[in-house]
Formats: structure tokens, C-alpha cells, sequence
């Protein structure tokens, strides 16, 4: 099934930049969005329905998980969250490119439903950066700042499962970088042939 | 076999501007070098050996065909041109990213051997301009026209075998275009983790 736009799976140990990242991208580039999550979690002030998640009760979840409705989803702390594969497919077709913020258990659900899905890996440029970035108040323990770059370690550890690997060093090329994949991807023979079936009638005819 | 550097196809019918976009892309990439044809016909004035072609003989080009030693050749008039794999190859170890400029038949015989080239097919915006741009000095009959267009045309139906379609219309952004296919390319994952070997150690240990 080939639609215009194309999923991506974007993943990334905490203080690897990815946030910062897609959100430079999204300000230049109107044929992406980022998938809203469903959530069981309750609301929190300043939260909008729709934007940040789209709020739903257990039950409601549930019977979604039971419909196989999402391409992911995860418990954290008791709290579910999931990526709807309606919403997804319905940008696909208009021709969006849809971007999930997932980590690698995410990424697998996603890949095992939708295989084409392109997934990129975002590296901190170094060990020490990466703890500067784990550690950015200041205001950890050890204990607190070990447990995350083990955490992180174990995110990376995954790398080989990504199609990209980016290393975000300096921004503005980490972000061409990113760019360049998105650019790329809509390039491929099988979209152009339908953005420009017009065109290739004209020219071979 | 994962090299560094990637093998390039570019193909295009006469008048859609590969020359331009190849020139201005090796102008701010110095990673990418165009590869050099071997070649039986006479050198002509202003040719340089080693840098418009390798000139040999028909004897010693028929030694390199009979050794296996083209990823592709072509008679053409008599005269022969072929693109040696050795030179390709040692470019690709060295993390250079190679651009052969060949038809879809050469493209064909270099998947063949390479099926892990990077095939690009770069097309006019329209037939009118594919018209104007196959009759630039304006002095050519109107049957020497037809033919170069019924040449175009043959080209160009063979777009279904390439990986990318780049449509030449603004050349600020088919050039963007062709560059992103590039850096995208080495963002690869199997690319980045002979790239970053030293780094992946480092952050996963």
C-alpha cells in the first residue's frame, strides 16, 4: 500500500536532542505532523484535549486495544498510551508525513503493522554530553543520574533496528540531516509516480 | 558488502539538466567524485587523459571486457565506453560516493553487478520545456527534433527502474533535492555505524 506521505518512527535516549529537533523541523515544514497519543492519564492544567493527547478512560482504551486500534502502546506506571492507526493512515493518505515520538518498544509494535515505516535514531554526540544534558539542573544524585544513562544506554543499545542514525553534534546539521531523510523519502519512485502521474502522462506520451 | 561511500546512477533524457545539477552538486560536495569512462575513440584537442576519459585501445579495452573488468560498457559508433569497477570499487573504500552518468541500459548492467546502487532519474518539467531545451540554438530541423524527442521519450520510460525521480523544474531546488538523496544516504544505518564505531562503543559501554 503506497501512500504519499510517510510514516516515521523517531527515537532517542533522553538528552539526545529529539524534541528540539523535530520541533525546528515542524517550523519548516508544513507536510509534517506528529502524532497525539491516546491516554488513559488524567489531564493536567494547561493540557488541551485533542493537542497534547486525546484523553480517554480505560474502558474506552481497552475496547480500542481489543478493536486493534493502535499500532502501539505502552503501560507506564499504570497509565496507558497509544498511537491510533486510524489517525495515522488518514494523514498517509492526504499526503502527510506523520512522525511518532516512541522509544524502541514502540518502534517494534509499529514496524510489525506497518513495515514501511522509516525509523530514525537520534545519538548524543558524545558520553560526557549526554550526561551534561541527563544532569542539566544540577540538582540530581548520582543514584538519579546513574539510573538515567542506564536507561539511556539500554534505549541505545537498539540503534541497529533504525534505518538513520543521526548524531546530534551540531544542531544546524543534525537538522539538515533530519531534513534531508524527509526530503528524500517523497523523492522515491513510488510517491513520485503518483504526485507527478500527470506529468509522466504528458512527457511519454 | 557495506562500503562507505555509495554508488550513484544518473540517467536522464538529453535536455533535463543532469550536467548542471552534477556540476553544482560536486561544486559543494567534495565527498563525490564523477566517475571516469575508458574509452577506444581518438582523444580529441582540449582532452585531458585520466580526467575526461581513460583513452586505450580496442585491444586492451577488449582484455578488460574479456577480464570482467566493466560494471558496464557500450559500443557506440564503432567506438566503445566503458566504466571499470576496479576504480569504482577502490573510491567506494575510500568513502567517496561515486556518480556514474550512464543510460538506462548502463544502468541496467551496473545493477546487475551493484544491485546496491543508488539509482536517480532526473526529468524536464514539461514536454514544452523538454522541446526548448532539444532545440537550444534554435537551428535544427524539425526532423532532427522529432528524433532527439523520440530518444528523450524512449529514455524516459524506463523511469520505472530507478529509486529516486528528481523533476528538474526550479534548479535551486532539484539541486536541494539531489543533495538530500545524498546526505540522506550516508545517514544509513549500516553507513553511520562503521562512521561512528568508536562513538557507538563509547556511549553503549
Amino acid at each position: 500500500m503506497t501512500h504519499l506521505g510517510t510514516l516515521y518512527i523517531l527515537s532517542a535516549p533522553s538528552g539526545a536532542g529529539k524534541t528540539s529537533l523535530v520541533r525546528a523541523l515542524l517550523a519548516e515544514d508544513q507536510q509534517v505532523r506528529v502524532s497525539v497519543s491516546h491516554t488513559t492519564r488524567a489531564m493536567r492544567v494547561g493540557e488541551v484535549e485533542g493537542q497534547d493527547y486525546n484523553f480517554v478512560s480505560h474502558d474506552e482504551f481497552n475496547a480500542m486495544i481489543e478493536a486493534g486500534q493502535f499500532l502501539e502502546f505502552a503501560d507506564v506506571f499504570g497509565n496507558k498510551y497509544g498511537t491510533s492507526q486510524a489517525w495515522v493512515i488518514e494523514q498517509l493518505k492526504q499526503g502527510v508525513d506523520v512522525i511518532l515520538e516512541i522509544d524502541w518498544q514502540g518502534a517494534a509494535q509499529v514496524r510489525h503493522l506497518m513495515p514501511e515505516a522509516v525509523c530514525i535514531f537520534i545519538l548524543p554526540p558524545s558520553r560526557d554530553t549526554l550526561l551534561q544534558r541527563l544532569n542539566a539542573r544540577g540538582q540530581d544524585s548520582a543514584e538519579v543520574i546513574a539510573g538515567r544513562m542506564a536507561e539511556a544506554v539500554s534505549e541505545m543499545s537498539h540503534y541497529p533496528e533504525f534505518d538513520y542514525l543521526i548524531v546530534n553534534d551540531d544542531f544546524a546539521t543534525a537538522l539538515r540531516d533530519l531534513q534531508s531523510v524527509f526530503v528524500a523519502q517523497r523523492l522515491r519512485q513510488s510517491s513520485q509516480q503518483v504526485r507527478y502521474a500527470s506529468l509522466l502522462t504528458e512527457l511519454l506520451s
